[in-house]
């Protein structure tokens, strides 16, 4: 089965920059993205993340001159955009499509799904592809995913996603919750993997070989606390497995090399108290209050607060 | 089932900084990784690694001091040794076992059957733990393997090892191999991956579930070429799954903060050349070869390489 694969460096590599990529930088990064054979090339949040950064970059932004330059660049069936519920107001999604962006991925929370529902609705109806990405999966009892995946799929929902937004999934977990979805009738079902205990890549072929069809990367895994499923990984993993449809893997490197000489964010670390993060699924957030020059120390305190 | 692990930073690491590491920083690796819960630490090439390099520092001659020192300080039922059966002679094994080293790998290539049988048999008469280690594993067919495999068993072998040299097997072929091994009446099977794909996570957890009860890993992945198996990623799978008895992951933790602190060449790093050498299963040798500037033309030289 081949694979939709969405590029998400622009926008969760922006945690790394505050999102303060260069307009020259976010229209070659597009380029060579679709060139190199992503379906999708998502450029940004629609009105900032989840919680506010200052000072806030281009692609948490994500303006409507934003998404105009790069559906100019790279066509609009080739932009997404991701947003949550809140940052948004009713004129925006009109004003997105209206731009140039094709699909628009709504971040659902377990609090929020009715705001979820209403999102969908009013993007499906504008004839945005939509997405419904449920973030820490982690947290998901089985019959609550069913119920939500339900929910979201008849309000429109074109693809339910899973992040795994603490990177503290094992693949067999990753493969249940892939049935669950599939179960609660998806049209389709997507992965979003980060690397916290280095199981981005092997998460994600447990999801597709449960049935996920779309899946994000990240060139050099720039996202998010240790990242994302890393792009030059996926890419062979695909390629070698028969599950890509027009993917090159030298342009997917060259794009690679350009991210690490443009931007030094980017350059991949193996960060060692994200390991302890995923170990005891705390959020990336956790980070300051277990940091300690002592991993000992780390790992005590990740499990105290595990615990608590 | 508990799995045994050999950390192998020391040894396999070391052809990142021409074996240079300093027998103090080799005693407090050594002390750090069994207080970490490493049942063995490899710590030397025995005489050198498969290619002469110079200069050769002390973990790529393995002289019967550092084996002394090491074994003073950890204990000889933890120190291992590897060696290419062509880098020795008679009185070599008897010397190391002296000197306290207590498992000992014997390197095994297709060509060279008969010269690992007699070492493995040396070997073992002398009271080592035995391992035989199959390199280039992508290069075997099954029916080779199992000859291999059965051949090594009886001459002494306690664990039959495939390593992954060119870093270029997909999951379900490691499994394949694990099981070619076992149906051979191997022992044990054990698992050496390496990173190019970003694979050794996924291929090391396909071993382990194929029956594979040994496993390489590296500090801060630090090994040939782009690394081994993430050390600091295998503790925590292992941990989760049930497979770790006395591994501690802060223990573990703190040992890569350590080496990344005493080794700048053991800096983790995503090298986009090393993914197409193991795309096109090239080993790592070829890479002068295929090196260029843009990323294209680099897998274009592998690609032709690989036809060749």
């Amino acid at each position: 089965m081949t694979i939709i694969n969405l590029d998400v460096t622009l926008r969760d590599g922006g945690y790394r920059n505050n999102f303060g990529f260069s307009l020259e930088y976010v229209i070659r990064h597009a380029q060579a993205s679709v060139a190199a054979g992503f379906d999708w090339v998502e450029i940004a949040y629609r009105g900032g993340s989840v919680r506010p950064i200052d000072p806030l970059g281009l692609t948490g932004r994500g303006d409507d001159d934003l998404i105009a330059a790069v559906a100019e660049a790279v066509g609009a069936e080739h932009v997404a955009m991701i947003l949550h519920p809140k940052n948004i107001t009713e004129g925006d999604l009109p004003a997105m499509y209206d731009a140039g962006a094709r699909l628009v991925r709504v971040c659902v929370s377990p609090g929020q799904i009715d705001a979820a529902v209403a999102t969908v609705e009013q993007a499906r109806s504008l004839g945005f592809t939509v997405g419904a990405n449920f973030t820490r999966a982690s947290a998901l009892a089985g019959p609550e995913l069913v119920q939500m995946a339900s929910t979201l799929s008849a309000a429109g929902a074109d693809v339910i996603y899973l992040a795994d937004s603490n990177g503290s999934l094992l693949p067999p977990k990753v493969a249940e919750l892939i049935r669950h979805c599939r179960a609660a009738g998806s049209p389709a079902v997507g992965v979003h993997a980060h690397n916290n205990l280095g199981l981005a890549l092997a998460n994600s072929i447990a999801a597709v070989e449960a049935g996920a069809t779309w899946a994000d990367s990240s060139v050099l895994g720039m996202g998010k606390g240790p990242g994302n499923l890393v792009a030059e990984h996926w890419t062979p993993f695909l390629l070698r497995s028969g599950r890509a449809d027009g993917l090159d893997l030298g342009s997917a490197l060259q794009l690679a090399r350009d991210l690490e000489r443009a931007v030094p964010e980017a350059t991949p670390a193996l960060a060692l108290p994200d390991v302890a993060l995923g170990h005891f699924d705390l959020p990336v957030e956790a980070r300051s209050a277990i940091d300690a020059d002592d991993l000992r120390l780390v790992v005590q305190s990740a499990r105290a607060l595990c615990a608590s």
